[in-house]
């Protein structure tokens, strides 16, 4: 009789290496393991694909996500200005719907009974994962090999590899724990974990210090569709390409570092340090168009649906009704988010620089000071007069006008 | 008999200069001119307060409201880490209330009948005037004559004035029209109101421009009692002192531009330009320290009422029940925020570099993956199981699992 | 030369009947009198376009607006559960912008320059009218003559009308302000400006005294598709049929009765009765529904959409950015509102009886403590554990457990 | 050596009763016993009290609760406006943290290192005990019995009883479950698992079924300091007799029946059915004095936080960093949330029938369309203009006016 099924989300690392042999083993398993490009560092994939076929696995795949992750999840994370608690902006919550989409289509085509990833007990991964892949398909059964184990130091995993014939890493654990993607490089552990140190210099791989940039601000403008970027200083491209483009521009000119205290899922916060030259680069210009085609009501009323969307992707509720349902106001907002801005960078410094729409609501006639001013002043008292009126009334009863409230 | 009296908030620009004559001549109005400082470029009040007395006014005050502006507004816009739609730090938002309350107690001193400002119909500051004078003392009457009078060119505006007496400057019309105080500098017109229109290098004078400052990171500390930054570098000071040191840092390591696209009040957008060194550096280390002292639904909730409080402030309605109100939720928010926040300005770039608090809930034990780990990682699968729970039970009806609801 | 056109909004009152001969007497201007039919009380709309007619008016028009009415607006109105301040089901606000999209295409038709209402300077419909007209044709130009002419006193304005041919009516003066359709009926003024005022009995017309209402209670079935009503005990029937019905039937139950203060757009608060038996039941049904078939996320967020869609639209937004993108929000939800609610009606009062959808997010299995259930309790310990994390955390650092706060 | 102790939160039924025994069985404690009296239906604590004694328990204690539970619980939900998911008032969330915050006094008083409680795993009162308890004393230990044992069947449960010498109850199960005290009753299980069963007439205790009522309308008026009610019928009295007397006013009138869909913090959805007379009666009552007292901008936000506070309150959040912030904010709202309503009930219905206050923000001068009229007419035109202004500009450049957005 044949065995049941698995898809594994496989990195190549010690602890999802790991996980294909003891799903094997201990589950009794066959493992078809999944390789997600998803912009990350590592390029080889082939040689990741290999090494799993060689531990047993009994299919490997390595996906191109790329494309997709960008126009499906970036583009929204752009429209929904999408920065977790004011400051990150969600580069693992984002890839971790992404590829469970793709377990999940893999673990149909190969009859997988089980789908499987390699995070611990204390991440918001294995949330975003889970949830994702029981949103996807409700029925499939999932397993988290490194929370069921009990191989809890990097000395036991170790071991229990080299019994099993599983390529243990020759070089030294890496002081920090990375992930990284299109979107930016989250940098986590080791020393950053007292919240007072200085994040060491060698952590930062995508962004030049500040103090070795050019000397000289680079202009960039970034043109607008829909509210999706879809060209660099004049030269239209496709949103993946835009992003590697703007993380170079970005990075070299040492924009995009990040060093914050997050409230994780589970309960707790954390330390984290995050590079993102292209996410913090294309929001910011994308903001700006949207003060610009944007009204007054819909701007507030959007800012605090951004913190709602944030909060909502950070917890792993990418598949889900609230989530779809913001997009849809966001995709209704976004129809005329269509326009140019230029920004300067400057040695890890960003300025606007300059805005333009041909659906822009601001109106020069109406602003101007100068000559050409169509604005009617001599509504101003009468507007005034009634936007002041409950507070007025306010002061009567209640207020210092009362004498029963003291203003200091 | 006596004449009524009019307290005049008073510049002692060709403005507020011509309101001070005009107000005797057209209203038959003895004026009380009142200079306020809120920490501008402009020091010399005392040649100010001279001036309108020579040119009629019964009497003239220059009121030192620096300190009262610090202690009592500008720390509860670092509480709220208040910038409108975003950006704006709200610094002549946040003027006009402070200045207002005095013009209010000085017209009760004098016995005054009428309280007079110097705006035009179609900014902001007129409704923030109004706003707060009515909000203070329903009963005062209001008069507002750069709205009233018909002199709509400067041309027209100089006749008047050499014709009755009142000084006329001898340079030409600045290119801009400039608000400063100690929270920053605002600039607008000129070549400005063409959106794409880069701001000129002249427009700045409190930030060093990044090409030009110093090429080593400089870094600061920000102690913080109860939400409110009591210490720069270890050196506890007022926070009037500390305000004012934090421009000094800030600008000279260019750090405080900005260029946005702001809806006024009136109904219109403007596009402006700020330079708000303390401000943004104040806020943007305040809102690090409550990432590490304010749980995950507080920092949620207060990111959307942040979102409010800026709103109503630019509004003008600083004295209304529900700022009060949502100053009492950020009353009992800031107990804890008491912490240092280490920041790195370098060349237009800011850069946290670290955060610590005797109230931080910001765990090691329970972040840590280094040894000590206290975290029950056990009790993940559980939580998982139910966070995902719903999204679950909604794909089996309406969504993918349901087969009602393509994803793409 | 002919002369320019104007479109007015008429009723067949005295107000706008006196408006039909004063915008020909003081603005020289052709009216053409168009009177919407939203299913007011008034129903001889004929006798009303041969006033108008008779007055001298070039054109005059009967529109019924009804199915549109009920299609286009009361069906989102359902969708966003609308309420201003939690009460008012914005019966008036609602047919404003309705009425106005037929002033403009008939201003279009007839190539009029003008378009006139007959409000008044302190309600809230002048701002829906003038809000609506200006974002669907903003060179439209509006006048508004009881707001401009000076017939301050009925008594003025009869003498106006008698002087101009402009039939006075020979009934006394109503002692209440009425405005009804198919939402529900307005009363205000006369003894209601009075907040501690029984509301007399004689303002009810729609809704039976409870005291008088049938003993028994009445079950009602109200069927959605999609959000919108579209069966009453299992009878299909258009919107606007089953409206009429569910007035009838909740009216002649004594159910739909309101007395509230409300704030104006134009600062002021004001008390309104108001009878909505057909709003207010299918309004009801729909949101029993709706905590059906949205889960927890959507149905927290949506309530706080629905607050601000009901300002928006109260204050005259309903053509804006924003209300339109809200609604976008509200389609993207309404997807899977599809079922049943049972209700009972007895007397004045209203009792959910029961709900079912084949899109239920309820789940018998995980719900129940009998036999067959499914629910994973060994979950829950974790759950909890982490749910709870960060408050135990906050205990050790700043609440209970530090000794810092007490705890009353 | 003696033993650890543990404090049960005791209620007498079969589940506590064998908690006693296992506890001391199974966990080898020593069992201190805690009655609440909340104002549940059941009154003969001493009974179960000695009951307590008598199955082994070292110590016992029937703690009367209501009037705290009335004055620092009930009041902050009246000041909220307390309604989870717009419906339930929150009985059982606003009991749990009152209780447990006795059982951390009293485990701290006999130093016991174990606090116990009856719940079940898929609850939400699990939730709400150890969140409460962990916020309160972090170092506390938890046991859920209930949630532990394996007595999974009432059958299995009794059997263990009897042979422990636990009185086994000799009547057959109730075929609800009940829980109840001073702010209504929950019903749940049993035919109401099934969402469109109509709710059995027996499951009603506290309202006069509407049929049965008084044909007559009783007239009510609550009296209201600081928004909390403090007379009814203008009589004085404690915030306890008050509730206990607005149960029976409104209970015999047959008003406070509930029934909904609720969505449980383990992520399930279950059908409730409540009877609250009390806090229906007073929530209504205090909702309608807020809006004369508070202005626009304060209910408009306080709505939107009121979903917060119940959602908090609802999830175990009660002593939260989050909570006592929202508390603030509504302890400024309601300083002058101080008057009387006029309420009448009938067979079921509630009907607002009058409301006044000294500090009315309701100004029969500004409303008044009678002579006495102060409104300033004249201000609405330029209101207005400014007020639709960004419409305008919207419509020229993305709306009807510009041709690229058909309204339909």
């Amino acid at each position: 009789m044949s065995k049941e099924k698995v898809v594994l989300a496989y990195s190549g690392g010690l602890d999802t290496s790991v996980c294909i042999k003891w799903l094997q083993v201990e589950k009794n398993l066959d493992v078809i393991a999944i390789c997600g490009n998803v912009g990350q560092d590592e390029k080889d994939l082939e040689w990741i694909r290999q090494k799993a076929l060689d531990m047993g696995a009994i299919a490997s795949e390595a996906v191109d996500m790329r494309a997709e992750y960008a126009r499906d999840f970036l583009s929204k994370a752009i429209w929904a200005n999408g920065k977790y608690e004011g400051v990150y902006p969600l580069l693992s919550a984002l890839s971790r719907p992404l590829i469970s989409k793709h377990l999940v289509e893999i673990a149909h085509r190969y009859g997988a009974k089980y789908v499987a990833h390699g995070c611990t007990g204390k991440g918001n991964d294995q949330v975003r994962f889970e949830t994702s892949i029981r949103a996807l398909d409700p029925d499939l059964e999932i397993i988290a090999p490194v929370r069921e184990w009990d191989l809890t130091s990097r000395e036991s995993e170790m071991e229990w590899a080299a019994a099993h014939d599983v390529p243990v890493p020759t070089t030294k654990k890496k002081p920090y724990s990375i992930d990284d993607n299109l979107w930016g490089r989250a940098i986590e552990c080791g020393v950053l974990e007292d919240t007072w140190n200085t994040p060491p210099a060698d952590i930062w791989t995508m962004t030049a210090d500040p103090v070795d940039c050019p000397a000289e601000p680079e202009t960039v403008i970034i043109g607008f569709e829909g509210g999706v970027p879809t060209s660099i200083n004049g030269e239209k491209m496709e949103l993946l390409d835009l992003i590697i483009k703007a993380n170079e521009i970005a990075g070299r000119n040492g924009y995009g570092r990040l060093d914050m205290i997050e409230d994780r899922v589970v309960g707790i916060k954390s330390r984290e340090c995050y590079e993102c030259p292209a996410a913090l680069l294309l929001i910011e210009a994308h903001h700006t168009l949207e003060t610009l085609c944007l009204d007054y009501e819909t701007l507030k009323e959007k800012a605090k649906l951004d913190v709602e969307w944030a909060s909502a992707v950070y917890r792993g509720l990418w598949f889900s009704q609230n989530r779809f349902a913001l997009d849809a106001y966001n995709a209704y907002t976004q129809k005329f988010v269509t326009g140019e801005v230029r920004i300067k960078l400057c040695r890890g410094g960003l300025f606007v620089d300059g805005v333009r729409s041909d659906y822009s609501l601001y109106d020069k006639n109406l602003a101007t000071y100068d000559e050409g001013d169509t604005f009617p002043h001599e509504a101003a008292p009468g507007f005034i007069e009634l936007h002041s009126m409950q507070h007025r009334t306010w002061s009567r009863v209640q207020g210092p006008g009362s004498g029963l409230q003291k203003i200091d």
